[in-house]
Order: structure tokens, then C-alpha cells, then sequence
């Protein structure tokens, strides 16, 4: 069964073959019935070998990110869903206006049409919801492996807002620092849907386009300094990524973290740090001290806000190290996660 | 053994492992060691969620494109010459000056860091040549499947020139079709390199970045009306696709087609139609009548484009197929090839 309805007579059961890639007609086939419908748009649907997007009228943010997340589809979300938030965050976290995005397929042999058209129909939903379009992209198909499925690699252009400049080393000392909700819950959203690692929990993935929330925040007035969404390696590998880049030390509060009793009971389950988990719909912003209450009640008043605190503040040069102060009153260093606590969960 | 002498000491042997891929302290390492080194420069080093480009002062192209051929290097080139040179040349068939590139990589588990690390000194060879910074990137790991080694997607972003606007839809009827030179070697140099297939010759892949040859083109006048890069489905298949587009009838001579002895003889010998063969180092320019000789001569001056020719015509709307007027003067219909003659070479 299609979801989406859009399945020609006989193409139900239809698996993608090498051939879907090659280029001929097997790939225009699948790219003006299965991939145009769900996309299409007037940047997009020319298929010209480059997209061509409006003067931008100032510099120009340009990311990009590969998601090899397993299962392809979890609680919560989806790997393309994945892929246009991840990239979409990238940019807008520079203080940008998100002007198109790239999507670029590898497909395994084998992988069921039906499945590739679930994944289309949610990157379609996510770009609706981002307001950002897929400008341009490619198809590759590799030979049957480990049923791995797809692989999507996303890139985005975007267009940074006159007068921003969001840096670490716009960062000083007393410096506050906000987290726009809960954190964890994508990677353990994930791990929950994981074969052999199942485990029963109402958690879903964040994963969420964190534009609307940045333009908002930007709209209310001076005083952001830094944003960044904290992706592989939690909380704790961007504090320490900052804290590293400041040369400034952090002190956070274990308290004021937001973290659902969910996300704080499989975290305990499953002997995992919540602050090294990764996330996929949460910002971290670095407020200037008078402006982190406003800030602070700008993003609340966003949907994708509502759970956000003050969690720390940035503390001298004399100290560069990351601390929790612990619910107990006790100190406990926070260090970058050394590798892979949960493989592919992005 | 590496190459580039920049292996710390007792790393020789190290293979990638799932945690270089987990946004951790290894992540970092394989960033800072082996990456950075290779590709720094003031827009990618600073390794913020997204590069900076200065303002374009116009349209921006934009594309994107993953490579997984197999092997990963094979004569006259490997996945990282490929990787730039493919999509530097899908943004400057759009007549855009290449501002930057964006480089994702999905390593396998298992694979050498000395093959990676050769890979990126051929990335950075192949940026160097096309006077185009990578400028952001990711790393990303997937366990180990069977060898495949690593999956590169570029994305470009690119400046168009004022006033230059080459599209099908500028063809007319009487229009030149030049060739920049010989057919087929990329894919022949490919399979010349696969087990099993491994057949003796002196091809070359042909992959080069074609920018600096479409600067030539552009700077020599007026009269271009389209320009593209016949990679996957080779000439056949780019023909094809102009000729469905513009809804004009094609004429291509079989006798002016520029193809080497060695690969006419590595065609006869594979049965492959080198019409069809993917091509990532030559250029396809559409002339206005009175522009073909010029742009000829201008292609033939530069280095990449001396073997360069004027193959065929665009005939009227009465009759929108592609035809070859054969050698032996009959006439034969060239299609779209339908799905994969060579799996994987691009």
C-alpha cells in the first residue's frame, strides 16, 4: 500500500534496482514520479545541473551534514525528516534566512519503493514546515549490503541577516546561557526503535526546524551572542566545543536542565549521560546578561520553546573548564563525549 | 606508509572506527589531524555549523551530487578528484564562477586512515586546480559492510555571471553541438580498474574540474547558448535529455566524434557503446552558428579542450529524436540507456 496514493498500477511491490541509478531511463522514472511530486517546486523542477537562487543580497551561510541514522524510521521522525531539520539548523544558527537546501539520495539495492516514498513524503512535510525549499539534488543506487537502506546528505544556502554576526568569540565572561527544552530525547527516541536495544518508552525524536524559533529570537532584539544546535555529542560536546573556543569556563546547573522524567528515566536505564546525548530539535543560545530574560521569554512564547531555561552562565578565563553543579551540590566536570555512546542516531 | 608524511607517530596502521564518526574527541582528531591540514583556508577553518561566503552580488547556483564508485581510485583519478571535479563543473555548466564547495563523508568502519588520507590530498589537488575551497563538511561512519570504503557527497554554490543565462530553452534550431574532447574514458579507466573486470589499457580517467575551460568559453564572446557535462549516460543520454527538453531533433557524425584508438578498441572489446560511457572531465557547449568556430578555437586553446570538435547540429521540431549519421553513411537512432551499463563510476 502507498501511503501517499501515488503509486502507478504495479509498482506496489517495486524494489529499487541499480539501475534506479545509473542515469537513464530507469532514474528518470523514479525522479519525475516519485521524487518531483512530492518536491517539486519552481527552483527545483527545472532540473537544470545547478539550481539557481535568487541574489541573495548579502553573505551567503552554506552547511552541509550526512545522516546515516538506523532504523530509518523511529518514534517521532524519520531520516529525511532528520536531514532537513539538521541542515536547516546549520544554517539559521548562523544567524541566517534558510534559502534552499540540496538533497542528494544513495540508495541500497533492494530498498523497498514504498519505504522511499514514506521518507520523500516526510522530507516534503518538513521542508513545508521549515519553509524552505529542495532546490536541487541526486540519485545514486550501491549494491545490496547490510539493508542499511538509504543514506541522505543534505547541504543549505542561506542568506545571513545584516548586522548579525554570531561567533564564540562574541562570548564574554557572565554571559547566560538558554536551553530552548528537553534534552535527549531524539537519540533515546531512536535507540528505543532499535532492534536488540528496543525498550518501552513514550519518548519521540525532537527533530524539528529551528528556524522560526532563531527568527524569533533574532526579532526581539540585540543581545544573542552565539547559537548552536547541540547534535552528535549533546550538551556536553558543545559546551565543551565553546567552552574550548572561548577559552572561558562554564558552569551549568544540574537543576535547571530541562529533561523530561522520561528522558531521565531511560538515561538511567541505560547508563547514559542525558548532557552527551544528542538532540535534533533543541537550540543553545548565549545571551548577553541583560538580555537572557527576554530572550529566555521569547523563546517560551514559540511552540518549539515552551520548555526553555536558563541552565548556566559563562565564567572567567581563569577556569576553561565545563562544570555541572550537581542537584547534590557537588562539582563535576563536564568532558566531550571520547566517541560513540549511540551509533548512527543521525 | 602515508604519503603526505603527516601521520603522528603510531598511527600508521589505524583504521576508522565508529567513534570517528560520533562527534566526540576522535571526531575531533580525525578533523583537526588529518582534514583540516589538508583542506584549511579562511572559510572552512574556522569550522563554524556553516561557512560564510562574501555576498555574491547576484543569482547563486547551487548543486549537488554524491559519488560512490567502486574502486575508490583507478587510473587517472579516485573518489576525491571525482568529488570536486563533478560538482565544480554542475555549477559552471550554469556559467557561475565557483565560490565554494561542501564536502560529506561517509567512511566505513575498517577503512585505512592512510586511504582516507590519500583521498583528501586529492581532494585538496583537485580544489587546488579549480582555484575552489572547500569551505564546509561533515564526517560521518557506518559499520562495516563490504568495503566500499566511503561514499563523498560535494554540494557547490556558485556566483552566475551578469547576463549569461544558458539553458535548453535559448537552442534553436541550426545551433552547434562541440564536444571538448575524447569520449568514454572515465568510465572505461574505471572498469579497467575492477576486479574481475580488469581489462589492460592506457586510459585515463578524464576528470577535471572544467571551470577554468568554461571561463574561456564565456570570455570569448557571445553566442554560447548552453553548456553541460555528459557524466552518467554519457553523450547518449545528455543528447537525449536537450533534445526531449528543447523538443528539437538532434544530428550527431559518427566520423567527428573525438574518441581515442583506446577507447574505440576498450568499447569494441566490452561491447559498450561509448556514446553511453560517462564522461567527467568534458564539456558538451551548444553555439549559435556564427559563434562555433570562435568557441572552437577557444576550446582547442585551452589545455583541457585541444582535442575538442564541432560533432552535430540541432535539426527542427518536425522531428525530435537524436540520430547518428553513421561512418558508413545509415543513419542510427541514439536512446537514453536505460538503467546501468557501468554500475558505480561516478
Amino acid at each position: 500500500m502507498a501511503p501517499s496514493g501515488s503509486f502507478p498500477a504495479g509498482e506496489e511491490d517495486v524494489r529499487i534496482v541499480l539501475a534506479h541509478g545509473g542515469g537513464g531511463e530507469l532514474t528518470k522514472a523514479l525522479v519525475e514520479r516519485h521524487i518531483l511530486p512530492r518536491l517539486s517546486n519552481p527552483l527545483l523542477t527545472p532540473l537544470t545541473d545547478a539550481a539557481v537562487l535568487p541574489d541573495p543580497g548579502g553573505p551567503v551561510c552554506f552547511s552541509t551534514d550526512s545522516f546515516v541514522v538506523q532504523p530509518l524510521e523511529f518514534p517521532g521522525g524519520d531520516i529525511g525528516r532528520l536531514a532537513v531539520c539538521g541542515t536547516v539548523n546549520d544554517v539559521a544558527v548562523m544567524g541566517a534566512d534558510v534559502l534552499g537546501l540540496s538533497l542528494a539520495l544513495v540508495l541500497e539495492e533492494g530498498l523497498p519503493l514504498a519505504t522511499l516514498d514514506r521518507i520523500l513524503d516526510s522530507v516534503a512535510a518538513a521542508c513545508c514546515e521549515a519553509g524552505v525549499p529542495v532546490v536541487t539534488g541526486d540519485t545514486k543506487v550501491v549494491e545490496r549490503r547490510r539493508g542499511d537502506g538509504m543514506i541522505l546528505t543534505t547541504a543549505g544556502v542561506g542568506r545571513r541577516r545584516k548586522g548579525v554576526e554570531l561567533a564564540p568569540g562574541a562570548i564574554r565572561a557572565g554571559d547566560r546561557i538558554l536551553v530552548s527544552g528537553g534534552l535527549a530525547e531524539h537519540g533515546l527516541a531512536v535507540l528505543s526503535a532499535r532492534e536488540g536495544l528496543g525498550f518501552e518508552t513514550d519518548l519521540r525524536s525532537d527533530a524539528a526546524p529551528l528556524n522560526g524559533l532563531i527568527r524569533a529570537l533574532l526579532d526581539s532584539g540585540p543581545g544573542l551572542r552565539f547559537l548552536r544546535d547541540p547534535t552528535r555529542g549533546g550538551l556536553a560536546g558543545l559546551l565543551a566545543d565553546v567552552s574550548e573556543e572561548t577559552g572561558l569556563g562554564v558552569e551549568i546547573e544540574e537543576e535547571a536542565l530541562p529533561l523530561s522524567a522520561a528522558a531521565r528515566g531511560a538515561c538511567e536505564m541505560l547508563g547514559l549521560d542525558p548532557l552527551a546525548v544528542a538532540n535534533e530539535g533543541k537550540l543553545v543560545a548565549v545571551a548577553a546578561p541583560e538580555a537572557a530574560s527576554r530572550l529566555l521569554a521569547a523563546c517560551r512564547a514559540h511552540p518549539l520553546g515552551s520548555r526553555a531555561a536558563l541552565v548556566g552562565v559563562f565564567t572567567g578565563a581563569d577556569r576553561p573548564l565545563v562544570e555541572l553543579l550537581t542537584r547534590s551540590g557537588g562539582r563535576r566536570i563536564v568532558q566531550r563525549p571520547y566517541g560513540e555512546d549511540l551509533p548512527r542516531i543521525c
